[in-house]
């Protein structure tokens, strides 16, 4: 079967969001992406059963847990802490992953060109705070650029990054809409079993979640960040 | 100790020039990259030797065999066959990983900004006729600027292509004034024992010393390419 784009799936919210935006134009290849971070076991479940929803046929798991070894972020480096969210903190956060997307973003372009696809689809989101430099429109604005001198399929593979200019809530509402599997994503930074509703990505989410007037499906730690939760 | 640049080493002859400018400037980081080549273990082999001639410390080795799932290209698909040399064929060859050079440049960017060095080198080369389309200096110009907007070091990481516009003569040439290690490096597609002298890079290289004048110093199967030897 022919694909029509390649969808980068994390298994969080926002690449739900994205898969259910991009299904929406034919059919769809995942790639998920394992780079060593605190959650990966978890991610993989989630973008497992985002793909059963869907009835993705070809999915791709890539390794680049060389990321590990390079270092520089809390994501990845066991000997730097996962701070405790806050989300008025200023600056390049420390689980910024040095130069992330371009990985991401570079396997599925790979993946798109060897399926003749003709997009690749990240959920990126340039959140007001989030200070990490490649979740930027210009960064992959200019990456398209990059991608149409790099590879030999024309035309262009496109990139595609629908949510970028959304807030959560925005995200959440638009997830709703479109019927995204929100209840089978995962978001949390720190743990596997049941979300800690304290790092930054909880935040995020459960605020998303309140302003859309939402109620987040997934369970929490007991009592954790009560006060972003629509039911407290 | 502070390193000024990380180099991408494929254990190449144009990776051991690219090498030895880099060295001139200051303390070097090798990295390598395996992405299920045919050629993996001489190439690493190769590398790690090159890295002893340079006293390099910093050296980092990953894993990207998810390209070999991919698929696309008769250097990494055991199915395809690596065709025999044809220097006059037109058009992208076989041999092409789809948007291989983005992914080795995002591994030493991410690397250089963990560690904090200012430049990225690649011994790319836009050789005539190589048709490879992220070979081309339109490419990396365009992906140093990606590396601008994607990272968050400041001043920004540059991407250094010192043999992009040579030809195979004039990097021998370059090689021997440099002291480049030569003899330690490896060119061959197909073989990992002696260089088989038919596939495209090794009649590239065997091109290339001829036209230098020198001789060529690893072994080749015998009676193999004998026209482009020098000793022939």
């Amino acid at each position: 079967m022919m694909v029509s784009s390649v969808v980068l799936v994390s298994g969080g919210m926002d690449s739900a969001v994205t898969a259910a935006i991009a299904a929406r134009k034919g059919a769809i290849a995942f790639v998920h992406v394992n780079y060593g971070q605190r959650t990966e076991g978890r991610e993989l479940e989630a973008f497992n059963a985002i793909a059963d929803y869907y009835g993705v046929e070809q999915r791709l798991v890539a390794d680049i847990s060389y990321l590990k070894d390079i270092g520089g972020s809390a994501l990845t480096d066991r000997r730097m802490s996962v701070p405790k969210g806050d989300l008025a903190r200023k600056g390049v956060p420390v689980t910024y992953v040095p130069f992330r997307n371009a990985h991401l973003l570079s396997i599925a372009v790979s993946w798109a060109e060897a399926l003749s696809a003709r997009e690749v689809y990240i959920g990126a989101v340039e959140e007001d705070g989030s200070g990490y430099p490649d979740c930027r429109a210009a960064f992959f604005k200019n990456f398209e650029k990059t991608v149409a001198l790099g590879t030999a399929k024309r035309p262009n593979i496109r990139i595609k990054t629908p949510l970028i200019a959304l807030h959560k809530s925005e995200i959440v509402k638009k997830g709703v809409r479109l019927n995204a599997p929100l209840h089978l994503t995962w978001s949390c930074y720190k743990s596997s079993s049941v979300a800690c509703g304290g790092c930054d990505s909880c935040l995020l989410r459960l605020r998303g979640f309140k302003e859309a007037g939402t109620a987040d499906p997934i369970r929490y730690r007991q009592g954790a960040s009560a006060k972003w939760r629509k039911d407290a």
